[in-house]
């Protein structure tokens, strides 16, 4: 198969899209960028990561435009969801009115981003989250206030009983979640799985690092916030991986029951490991995680399941490109 | 010399084995991992790190039976004894009834894992320890008390107080220690000694992670606690490493005259950097650390003495077939 | 061009020199290490970044002696000013008295180790900055006292009033700086910029190690610290790129009205990132900083510009050798 006839792998500009540019062309995948008309110098800066074409768009839902669309798949293009595309875009809107090929299953994307759905998930795959409080009078303890709009723990704060929650709610949205605050240290890792042989890899795993939670302990005053700005490399005692193996496993065997045929391709438990050496996990993100960013050349875990670089955006590249070669791109996207 | 003669590597699926394992194909040697049953499918999943053969155990003292003896034997297997495997074998039954070759001096095991050697053993190296306080009664600032069984530092606690201790200590062990607190941030140097060119090395260097005191600071409410949950990597100021690198050297020449032939292979500083640029040594491992699993590829140090990507584990297994190549396996072995 | 008639790198034997070294080797320059005695022994046991040739000095303004830089000049060095060359030689002196080539521009030096001047560059080119309490009387909140001679932040402490400030001055120096703390966490990117071809890179990101404040949280009293001690890696938020991309362009344009031709090869802006997602910046180092050495093979940025692994001292390297090459030396070094 030539390389003109392989598909070219697309996504916005922002999140993960270096690597995921990257990636492909490791595995001699053409790239379209989408990009907001400021950030075309940085993303051209890149003499290795920017993508063959750019795709100018002053607002991204352009992109669920006709004309957009005929565009991508005129190009023969497979769009790859990052965070900040199901951010931009909306997963319904993705569901509803997107016609392009899409990596994974648009409806993992759909439950990933409901805390209902999410819940259920977690649930029917037996993994341990924390307890929510259905109103401000059970807080019996350190809970977390979050949003459901609120990307990258904008407006998270803390609370420590009713009081606390009704002095600080006043004047900021309604549509939250009070979360029992889970003592321990985080652990995000990520998750692939390939659907084609069945088989889990654990790349990597990182933490978050949240502006200003993470250095409040330097000489911080006054409220505490929880807006992600980076990630941190780490890895977990090699005791802990039978445990998030099966985490892993669990939540791909429900999503199989819940939204058929389930989570595949990249994906990541946000956790907590509490010193019972027990992951308590908060969060799913169905889709490639920015902690991935770490490791565009392959993370410490990596190493144990390929002996090439391989990055979650280059592991998405080899998907799509094995199954293009297998005349079979419908199998891995929706 | 076929790989059919060279030994191959052996260790316990626990702690570090997927770095062994991997250090040891990439050196082109075979490799058996001991393994518990539910361990058996995610050590398999690994396509660049899995055993070669697995040895399913129920019970790790198992290994101590002279059938498994003789089936290491057969196998022609030199041991690689990281941390768990002390633990789960003890290091005292490792020199009176294990008799299959084991990387490194079985001694150092012993020294390294009773506090009273291996203060010792600090001492004579005169690398600066903190302080013990014989008696509750002399707590005359922070302190931590730490128990002498405890692995991974499970019911570690801080006192201020003689007070304080009796309050916390009621309910649990007596095999404790009193250790005085040093202000500063951590380093835990990874050390390599060649006993055939007798160089030191340091291959890398990483901070624990524990849960929940290295997060109590987001929201932290009771006690703090010190279990080991993972590993950060991290590098030391340049003008640190001359210090780094004698305390290294001192502990090997000490270790010369406390148990010959001293430790070699892997070893482990686990310091505190304080604000006056000295380095408080709070304990010895005299194996392989978990904290080289963040360094499969190698580490910020590792490039400037290899060339090729080296993990320890990887300079474990090119160790042990050079000596094998040269027919002196005995020199590394005990 | 033979590797005989291509310059040497050189540079005192601390801070990032095995990265500079190692780079040097890579690009397949010789190297030249000036090196106190009792390091010797250190430098020369990294097999594979220990300098060709080691020059021993007794103390470091030896190197500004008329014979010594005879020697420099006579193998053809040139030399790359690390953060513990400016503050061993002084970046007066440099300009003053060395006339060996220096790589990039000394005038940098002076601009980013004078905190007026430095102030002047950081607001000529619209980097936010902290405010400065110009008396101890206007302190309205938290701030850190800073001193200019300090290194690695030694002395630094934290104030929250006026008689805080007294209490805690008493005794210390007078040429002090009172800066507004600002909320959030740091991120130090490592720019590095290309006269040849006027690009510039994001070569890496790190975080500094301070002791004690950074492990403060773990069982703090007392005072506060800010000794750097070492280096820890982390990413930014994709998004957050073009923000420090623009900041590293803003530098290089007002450098240039400063002081001709401007900053050139690596630098680095010290920075926080608020909670708001605005970097603000409290420090520029105007040549390679040590939170480079994180990355000898590599960070998570430099893929995306480079095939090979591509640290900051190797990026050094190569633009020396390319100048060498097409005959104009001069126009990188000053």
């Amino acid at each position: 198969m030539s390389p003109n006839e392989l598909p070219a792998i697309g996504t916005i500009c922002s999140h993960s899209a270096l690597q995921i540019f990257h990636g492909a062309r490791t595995e001699g995948l053409s790239t379209v960028g989408i990009c907001a008309p400021e950030r075309v110098e940085l993303y051209e800066s890149f003499s290795k990561a920017r993508p063959d074409e750019l795709l100018i768009v002053d607002d991204y839902t352009d992109i669920l435009s006709e004309e957009f669309q005929s565009e991508l798949k005129e190009k023969n293009v497979v769009i790859i969801p990052h965070g900040s595309f199901v951010e931009y875009v909306g997963a319904d809107r993705l569901l509803a009115d997107f016609d392009v090929p899409v990596f994974g299953n648009k409806y993992t994307l759909q439950w990933e981003s409901d805390r209902e759905r999410e819940r259920e998930w977690l649930d029917l795959a037996g993994i341990r989250v924390p307890k929510n409080y259905n109103s401000p009078a059970d807080i019996d303890g350190t809970a977390i206030v979050k949003f459901s709009g609120a990307k990258g723990g904008e407006g998270f704060f803390l609370v420590d009983s009713e009081e606390d929650f009704h002095d600080k709610i006043a004047g900021t949205g309604d549509d939250y979640t009070i979360q029992e605050w889970i003592e321990g240290t985080r652990y995000y890792p990520h998750y692939y799985y390939s659907p084609v042989d069945e088989k889990l890899e654990i790349l990597g795993i990182d933490r978050r690092d949240e502006s200003n939670v993470d250095e409040y302990y330097r000489a911080g005053k006054g409220e505490k916030s929880f807006v992600v700005v980076g990630n941190k490399p780490l890895v977990a005692r090699e005791s802990l991986l039978p445990q998030l193996y099966e985490m892993g496993k669990s939540l791909v065997d429900a999503s199989k029951e819940l939204f058929e045929p389930g989570v595949f391709g990249p994906f990541c438990l946000e956790t907590i490991c509490t010193d019972q050496l027990e992951f308590v996990t908060f969060e799913v993100s169905g889709r490639i995680v920015a902690g991935t960013n770490l490791y565009p050349e392959g993370s410490p875990y990596s190493p144990y399941y390929y002996d090439e670089p391989m990055s979650t955006g280059r592991r998405i590249a080899r998907e799509v490109r094995g199954a293009a070669e297998s005349g079979d791109l419908s199998r891995i996207t929706t």
